[in-house]
């Protein structure tokens, strides 16, 4: 580059250099290691190299002035404005060439590496960086390159027009190799990952590479297609897990596999049909060719894992619950079943991180980055089992704890699924007992005018998990339970909504048909699994010697619909300002599909998983001190400063109504 | 080593080294590198460490003396020993240790690299050097090791106890890990694929690692089953190629995948069944478990070589000729529908050499080393395409001619494949005109006391290939041929066997049920076959610039069969002296067996066709030239000295019988 040479600097990087005029601005970019994406290769056909000038020497404002310092709109890249459309002040970098010193801003969207923007504040970034990029090539015609063989001339156009080399086909790409070449006259694109292995070949020029994130729950089963080049959600599918069919929960899946020859196979084979079921639904309401989906992350908790991967679950079932392997893998989606995608489509499963503690848990951690944080984080992600991680950047421990089903509205009388129908809202009147609540499906309240007719046909059906912590925290907020779980049979003189049955009462929340009422064993079944969840937590704080934590994070479906404040009344979690305490949705679903944009995510969680310090809650003898001093409402373990702030407690006495409350949040939603 | 330590010395290595007392001599060879094997890593279950002790410093002669300087056998060696056999003045290397100066013997069979000794006097040794290695090891329980994976602590059992570091497993393999730690009570034997990744594990300790060389030709499938270990062969199949239902030649089955849709998928099936088959075939001939079957290697022409791979083989039917790939292949067999070996077995395919000389001339090669000579050597692998190779160390080249199918015994009006019932010997008196010859499956001549009888159901059906090569050649050396080809009609009046056929004449060969004549056309279509034949190698050998060749091989089932003297008589193959001409047999099946048990000769093959110079018969002008004028009998292009020392031929005049022969070569069988 000589002294005389126009200058260029590239914004945001602030890359700058010399370079003789009429080099194009993308070459200048390449050059200068400026993040500038391009699949075409500077053809003026993809249209990722879109750059503006900012600022030319001779011309402060604006492209027209600035166009001075460029050469003018090419042919080539006049189709393609009218083709795609340009906007105004916009060039393609392959085909504006240097004539003059220039500023030259590169957009995030023709970034590669560009940053997601996520709806929640608190959430990390998402940094783009795909695991695959698209080349297109003009592959010699044969014969012109001493006869060799079509992937050798395309192998060699990938070197000279990209710069890759020794790139290897997948045996099923190989297939697609000889009618792309035919179909596009020599001319294809190549999607290539990991800059090692070609993955797909399309005839001519072709701009779609997806991907989809699959979370497998033991009960739903959630997808996202995802453009790999934007990092944009194309399309949402969730289903049932047709695996429920073998068993509710995942002790029964693997007494299941463990009592029937070939069982945990026919749970493999529905499994993976349902992934590939999610899989046809995503393209077709993204209506985009399946053909293109050439990744995809899966995670989920250890059982799923095995079982997706046709391995056997019944080690994970018994002590010591040994993984069949605790490391990601890589495979080809054909290997696993999946043939309703890109026939060389690739599969990265999140490493698991213990026995009990799946890959869910780790996408989880990739998604909230408690690791990347000095304050002490709690994740509880609540399912059947809850998988709980406590720590920080220095040190992260994470276990399960067997909370069993009873929070997912099984083994509750008048439980059932969030389903529309289920009471997922309650509040209880300290005066008069009386309730009010909200049911899924219906915008208003019970006490609402028009509450009836706005339920319609759905009625009320039963109580869902959000809302039976949320009638049992009220309960005892109004002094019907007292702490130690038992409904106060005296109070049924006060009101008739305390009702004996049998030796004991029950609290009847719903008089309709079917009735829907909370009775002592609905309390039992909520105290046993509030105190699994909340003894499972304390033995990671234990172990990490800390009294207290900084933030709580609810994650999963169920998560997400529970209402801090009720849950911290019941003593679910521990003590935290109610304000640092947030759901983070499906942050499994979330982590998975960070692993499926970001390479370097997946080195990340591996890392991350081999340094975590997994506890064993079943051998752990202060687990059960912790278990047993848990079952008290809210517990008989530590304090609730917080909670105090916010509503006065009942007292540990057991005898007195509580006293009025000072204040109290009101309701989200 | 201390000076006072004891020495050993190994032969026939020579490698040697002092030792402190008590070192297994396992461990001392391990240490200086010497070629001994072991699959189960000292525990004496394999016996694959056996050793002679030569000498011992204080005893010159014998075990029972030179057992001073070895420590006693021991129990396990013992148990060995009662179990499976030691003979002797044989130890296992894992069990006796120094006790003093050594002289220690490696036999053959106790090296991972050992010779196999080959039949054929002038064919290269084949150097054991296998894919795939055997490690048996034990696990640390579960539980032991900071609660890591199965597939962790088998890691780590292989890296602690082989040094073995970073091995990945097949996902195959993957699901085989729990039932086989489980089975083999945490002792399982790993099978690994070039030090890198695992292929297969067993419960407890396992000896079996066996692998298949495939060679698909057209016309016949061929296979081989292998010990990797031993280098045995332990079974051989054969069979037809199902795919002859579409088609009976090459072109013909490019012609069927051109015209039917889906008809080139139908091809793939075919064969792939069909070699599954093969498959499991020898498993059962062998009675080996076909589990133990980790490694195929599989050669064919191009056409045959993309239609098992699922590819397109049209390019391959019209100029260029375009290969999809030219270089080796490495894949999985089940990516490829063999589903009946080891569950992660892997495929090698040989490179094929151009779009008309297969990867099964490259198997060729590797058999027969002209690469490896001084000498220049010309190869014809005769079949429907005739594929050549001339050359020596300094150049190689290699091209096919397309002789057609007259040589199998199709084109020609009583000819028929190679079967029982075939005339394949034929010798003509030339002063009676009178033939006798003989038949497949029948050791007696025709003119044999017994013949008749001796034939017995299956009568005499046609004559194959070998069989009209030398009647023709035959019918020339009696004067019935003309160097034209023409058939001599005045010669009908000296034998009934010459008899007028509409406007030309046939020779009658037999005159049974069915009558076995050879007509005009019959001659017509054996001089367009070998002046091909003839034509290719003429034109490798302009190209190379020698005018004789110093060796010739006819490989192939064809090429095995006829016999060089009437090969030459004919013109077929250039002048060589006729004990410089022999058959290889199926070359290409042993080029597979190389490649399936020497690592080395795959990397030496790939490079080895890489530099093969290509030769395309159909566009070089020369070709057509020569083509013509091979055409007369032997040909009209180079003189044959070597045969005229043998035989005196014919002259070209064209009237005059010829004179009688001056001495004759006994034929072979």
């Amino acid at each position: 580059m000589a002294e005389r040479d126009p200058l260029v600097v590239f914004t945001p990087s602030g890359k700058r250099g010399r370079f003789p005029e009429g080099t194009p601005l993308l070459t200048a970019a390449r050059k200068l290691g400026v993040d500038l994406d391009s699949v075409c290769g500077g053809r003026a056909l993809c249209g990722r190299c879109r750059v503006t000038v900012a600022e030319g020497r001779f011309a402060k404002h604006g492209i027209d002035s600035a166009a001075a310092n460029l050469t003018p709109v090419t042919a080539a890249e006049a189709r393609y404005a009218a083709r795609k459309g340009l906007a105004p002040g916009h060039r393609l970098a392959c085909q504006a060439c240097l004539a003059g010193d220039l500023l030259v801003d590169v957009p995030p969207e023709s970034q590669v590496h560009r940053q997601l923007v996520r709806k929640r504040a608190e959430a990390r970034e998402i940094a783009l960086d795909p695991v695959l990029r698209l080349h297109f090539v003009e592959v010699e015609p044969p014969g012109m390159e001493g006869q060799r063989g079509d992937l050798q001339r395309l192998q060699a156009a990938l070197e000279r027009q990209w710069g890759l080399s020794r790139l290897q086909p997948d045996p099923a790409v190989l297939r697609e190799l000889q009618p792309a070449l035919r179909a596009g006259r020599s001319k294809v694109t190549a999607a290539v990952h990991r800059e090692r292995e070609i993955v797909a070949i399309r005839p001519g020029f072709h701009d779609a590479a997806l991907g989809v994130a699959v979370d497998i729950g033991s009960t739903t089963i959630a997808a996202h297609l995802c453009d790999l080049a934007s990092g944009a959600v194309l399309a949402s599918a969730g289903a049932m897990n047709p695996q429920i069919r073998f068993g509710e929960d995942l002790m029964s899946r693997v007494s299941y596999a463990m009592m029937h020859p070939g069982g945990a196979g026919e749970m493999t084979e529905a499994v993976r049909n349902a992934v590939s079921a999610r899989i046809g639904e995503l393209a077709r309401s993204a209506d985009v060719d399946p053909a293109d989906i050439l990744e995809l992350v899966v995670v989920g908790n250890p059982i799923m894992h095995h079982l997706f991967l046709g391995l056997d679950p019944t080690p994970l079932g018994t002590a010591p619950f040994t993984l069949a392997t605790d490391e990601p893998l890589d495979l080809r989606a054909v290997e696993i079943g999946i043939t309703n995608t890109g026939k060389a489509a690739r599969v990265h499963l999140l490493p698991c991180i213990a026995g009990h503690v799946g890959a869910d848990c780790a996408a989880v951690i990739l998604a909230e980055g408690p690791h990347l944080r000095e304050e002490i984080s709690l994740i509880v992600d609540v399912g059947t089992n809850a998988e709980i991680v406590l720590g920080n950047r220095e040190r992260l421990l994470a276990c399960s704890s067997p909370t069993g089903p009873a929070f997912e509205g099984a083994q509750i009388s008048c439980g059932q699924r969030a389903a529309p129908g289920a009471i997922e809202r309650v509040r209880i009147d300290p005066e008069t007992l009386e309730p009010r609540f909200r049911v899924i499906g219906c915008e208003l309240w019970s006490d609402d005018p028009g509450f009836g007719a706005a339920l319609g046909a759905t009625g009320i059906a039963g109580i869902c998990g959000s809302g039976i912590i949320e009638a049992l925290a009220e309960m005892y907020l109004a002094g019907i339970l007292a702490a130690d779980g038992t409904i106060r049979g005296e109070l049924a003189a006060r009101s008739p909504r305390i009702r004996a049955e049998e030796r004991t009462f029950a609290y009847v929340l719903h008089e309709g048909e079917p009735e829907i009422r909370i009775t002592q064993n609905d309390v039992r079944a909520i105290q046993l699994a509030k105190a699994a969840l909340y003894a499972g937590a304390r033995l990671l704080m234990d172990r990490l010697g800390v009294e207290h934590v900084d933030r709580v994070t609810l994650a999963g479906a169920f998560g997400s619909h529970i209402d801090p404040f009720h849950a911290m009344v019941l003593g679910m979690i521990p003590d935290c300002p109610l304000e640092r305490v947030s759901s983070a949705g499906n942050a499994a679903g979330t982590g998975a599909r960070i692993a499926l944009l970001n390479r370097a995510a997946r080195e990340e969680t591996a890392a991350l998983v081999r340094r975590i310090e997994k506890v064993e809650t079943a051998v752990e003898p202060r687990f059960q001190e912790h278990f047993v001093q848990a079952m008290a409402i809210p517990h008989a373990i530590a304090p609730y400063p917080s909670l105090a702030a916010v509503v006065s407690l009942p007292s540990r006495s057991g005898g007195a109504p509580p006293a009025p409350r000072k204040r109290r949040r009101r309701v989200r939603g």
